[in-house]
């Protein structure tokens, strides 16, 4: 237990901010680590609840006031739970301050804001890292892998689809994520892991196409109702600049969808499948295979020889959603030394551009390149004064 | 086995002549007929092959003239089997000899030509069917019924994709499915079947916007090679009259997707999914359901109580493709005193132009409203003259 | 059309007597064969109900006379599809009138019985066929070839359950299905298929432990009740004479499992897995494999290297129930000239002495040893005289 | 974090030690709990390597000494983890110690070893919990919970299999897994899950039938070989005290199947059905459902209704094998003052009473009723003397 340890502030105590705090406790527990995870103190601006989600999380400290946090010489890593809105502006603060961050994903609500975020980490020279955690599924880091190894040949397609539910029923309230500036979008929230996939397996993208609909246009808020701000739905052309075509859809209009998100590539010369409700496979059709072998196999991305999946369970028994936190939070801690974490903020930034291009396409109703949104001197589309 | 007899011709003798013989053979047998069809010829040009066709198929004539069929008392009914580009003008003739016209689809490779059909087939006043057999599937027609039925209320996503790997093997050399004006494109090929549903379960397509790509750009021929004039794979976005959203992919570049095709309508109370690789299921989520029942049912499509389930199978043991043309015959017989049949030239001109609008829009880049198509004075993308 | 006509008579017009006609019908469409089957007549003991049936299915003639089919020199085959009970009896005069027999499933309802009827048409010296249509969908034929071709290695463990919901209703009325003599038992009914598979595939079976219950014991008559003579469920443990295991389970008591059945096999190198309701996929754990692709395979049976397939559909158009009475008639006009059929009498005799000491074990509580009813000089369990 | 500790030992450092670890170290981030575990120590008999599973496990202490733990004022609880042949010894010298004790399943390798060990907790009056963990998946609580609601009636039929493929290669070495006093058997080691699952859902077994096969003998030992003590195979025919009837089947011999257990119930009005290979599903077919839905429907097993999926995540994003360890360890802090757990000891007897039978069922081969089994003065398979 003398191994140095490292220690972390949790801005946020949503969902998040517990996924992410599971994520320190289990992952000493479960992974060899060169340096130790230990979770010092948790932030919110709501006091009360503040104090309960310490309790439930097992963190020791918690603070309404989360800049005090960036004083604290016991505190190496910030690691950014909150809302959208509020990640660029905290993890500047955070890199200023010297401090390591870990940010929950999207990195930003718009390109400009994630290139300032980027633009300060890299300034202070901190390891600064982004959630795009399931890239840490041994499923999809096999599918990466197989990408890279050529056991498709060329991709040719990427298609990706994540339905959810979220958004169903008109009489949920009004709140933070139907925000533009505080949620983002549709398009980033569910998007943003989608496009980190494509753009880590596939490459980068040329240009895109879009279309959106807010199905449910006003939502209530006390006294009255609100409009809503943001996309219910909206799906996407891509040209990857090695020529690959993608396609693209994210709606939280699916009833009876949790939380389903699919993923497929197909190449010159294999096809790879994931479907997210059955995360422990990966389907790979072999355009190598024996014809009288023709369909694809379902790989049981467990086995030890899988990205992560040796400091796992054993094969059969289940990996889930925690396991992507625990991977990494390992990962994590493999490269506090290096100082350099894949995917860092340069990478979710790259993500915000493309978020950013489907929103000016499906406004504009054209094609819009990549390059519009990444060589624009202020961000294509504005965010208001606060 | 006095019921009157309907006298057919086949033109065309490749897989889908094959199909509708199989329909007309079985057919009588599965199911009660108003009247009974008799195919009593086959053509075709090469005529070795359309011998063995005939001898095959049990047909008792064939010949390489398809326009002696036309003068024939003794047909009634003649079925389209061939390429693409040649249905239009046989189907015209047909029409003009007052036979009743059964057409493969897609109805012509433009719209232009598809309405020059419709305006035949209504000038003749004859009885003209399309062949969009998928909609004969129990498990299709049920999710019809269930929209029509507002099983899932206000349709507000429909997406539907088609994989195939026909063209992915660059060594297939060029035959007449790579020619613009005779295989017209794969947007019509697998989409056609697609869009049928779209507009059947959905409505109108308002405008589209779309993307395509031809990654195998030429294919041998002998002593040579030829480009390759259609595209490999395509995607469009859809805006529906109705303001529902819809995004269709169609690709022949699929590696181990043998005809792997989906649909999915996501409504303001529920969830449908079809997955034709499992053509026995129609999956439905039901908004209505208690909650500790979250999820979706896996109906099995086989119930008597299901279109046209009664007349084929006990309810597990498993309906084929085979049964989609005899549920298609059955009906054509049904339809035919009554001189209607359901879809008809109309609905298959209707599926062309949302075709050539997708690939207008692909090809210039932007969206495309329907009435671009179906007003235009001339066709927009202008077929040669032969 | 000059092949050789086969005359066929088809004895019984429920489900069954339809299903081969369909086969008769449907084949010379879809195969390429050496002589034709041509069904001349039908038989049935009501005469409405068979006259309907003749029209229904396309039939030119019907009697309520099974008999008086046996003399006609236009009938060359006679096709059984009456209740088991009657099976024997039926098969037994038609061999001794020198006609070809092809009897449904299960020969008999005893091994007596059945041995009866294989002495018959051995006696006859008639081509003989049992009606075990499953071995002729393509995923049960490459499961059999698979095995024989060493893909798995010895096979250890073989497993099969059969689970329907015809029987869970207690008011279903009684019925010739619920009379031992008459309809057989749950383990002929659903198990023989099950059976024959596992005797084809894994070799002989030397003993079997057994459990068996019937749920509803008494079902209604017009005016009263009946007791119920079989089981709705049992059970199986098999010893093969390899040394390989057998589980099989028969249950009509599985509420919303209309006609599902698993087959498993699990050999020194590898498993292969088939699931009914999704007829057209074959699932192969193969042991040589490389250990990152674990998994199965799901190999789309429909391939046209595999048994059958290629006078089928398309890979990926989907296989139904029908495609195997088509493949049975195909086969049998095969066989036709050769005079003997795969599977025959002799093997439809050896599925029901399993069956027999299926019901002996559960019976008597005890292991029973094949030999115990195929040496002995009387039915184990006999049948009362009519 | 002012919860009053419960102090844990660990005895056993092999994978279920490091799982139970987890779940110590996880759950107070997951569950809200009245008292919060604390591993202070782990055992094992080899130095070196307990003391690297210490590292490992986060755990701050490791001893080579279990006897030395249960002096220890700070432990309160005593979880043992070590191969089954100790379990029931080290239960009850931890319960005359006074401490609680979780003991690993199964509980010892014989029926009397496991009443022993009842005996000892009894005496000494101390919370006592046998680690049937997969009790906790919400899937499997929530099948437990519709039971228990009737919402399928009264169980007619019940059935499972467990397949592993950990004994298909025969040059896996031998080890205490194949001695029979040390591993148990496959009938224990797999079984012993699902007959609690049986007992708990469907209620008492009454009698079974057997039958196992070793299809490796011999094994390697450094210098030559050892015979296999246990079975690789085995399945059983159960007969319930309610007239239930019940299939089982446990194999450590088939390829690529990782460790996949199916458990199936078919009642008088519905069906459910679990595949652990899938373990956020339960598949439901209601008897009462409108017959135009006719089908099962796929629960999402993770609804917050569902039995601890409010401390799990969100629904859709997938449990895994951990949380059933969180759950289980959330259960027993919560049953902590009350001083009962369960599954607790006498419910770990009953279940290795069912593998005793059936383990003398297949020996005999004859049906055995458990009363046998449980009013024997002596254990009806006697383990030999130290």
């Amino acid at each position: 237990m003398s191994t140095r340890e490292i220690g972390v502030a949790i801005i946020g105590y949503g969902g998040m901010g517990r996924a992410h705090s599971f994520g320190y406790a289990a992952t000493p527990v479960m992974a060899a680590l060169p340096v130790r995870p230990v979770v010092r103190v948790i932030t919110g601006r709501d006091a009360e609840k503040v104090a309960a989600a310490a309790r439930a999380y097992g963190i020791p400290e918690w603070t309404t006031d989360w800049r005090s946090v960036l004083d604290r010489p016991d505190i190496d890593l910030v690691d950014i739970c909150t809302p959208p809105g509020t990640h660029a502006a905290i993890a500047a603060s955070a890199a200023a301050a010297g401090k390591a961050v870990m940010c929950e994903k999207p990195l930003a609500t718009s390109y400009a804001e994630a290139r300032a975020a980027v633009a300060a980490v890299d300034e202070a020279g901190v390891l600064n890292a982004i959630g795009f955690n399931y890239r840490r599924l041994p499923a999809i880091g096999l599918m990466k892998r197989m990408v890279d190894d050529g056991a498709i040949g060329d991709v040719r397609l990427w298609r990706a689809t994540w339905l959810s539910d979220e958004f169903t029923d008109p009489s949920v309230p009004f709140d933070w994520r139907f925000e533009r500036w505080q949620g983002g979008t549709t398009i980033a929230d569910l998007g943003a892991h989608l496009l980190d996939m494509a753009l880590w397996m596939v490459g980068p993208i040329a240009e895109v196409a879009a279309q959106s609909s807010t199905f449910i246009r006003q939502r209530s808020v006390p006294g009255g109702s609100r409009n809503v701000e943001i996309d219910d739905a909206s799906a996407g052309l891509i040209t990857f600049t090695s020529g690959a075509q993608g396609r693209i859809e994210m709606a939280r209009s699916a009833v009876r969808r949790p939380c389903d998100f699919t993923v497929e590539l197909n190449g010159s010369h294999g096809t790879l499948f994931f479907d997210y409700a059955r995360l422990n496979e990966l389907w790979f059709g072999d355009g190598a295979d024996r014809m009288d072998l023709y369909g694809m196999r379902r790989i049981r991305a467990e086995h030890p020889t899988h990205p992560h999946a040796s400091q796992l369970w054993p094969i059969g028994q289940g990996i889930g959603y925690g396991e992507s936190f625990v991977d990494q939070v390992a990962d994590l801690m493999h490269a506090w030394d290096a100082g350099r974490f894949d995917p860092d903020f340069a990478q979710g930034a790259r993500v915000q551009a493309v978020c950013d291009a489907l929103e000016l396409a499906a406004r504009d109703r054209r094609w819009v390149r990549l390059t519009e949104i990444t060589e624009a001197a202020v961000a294509p589309i504005g965010r208001p004064a606060d």
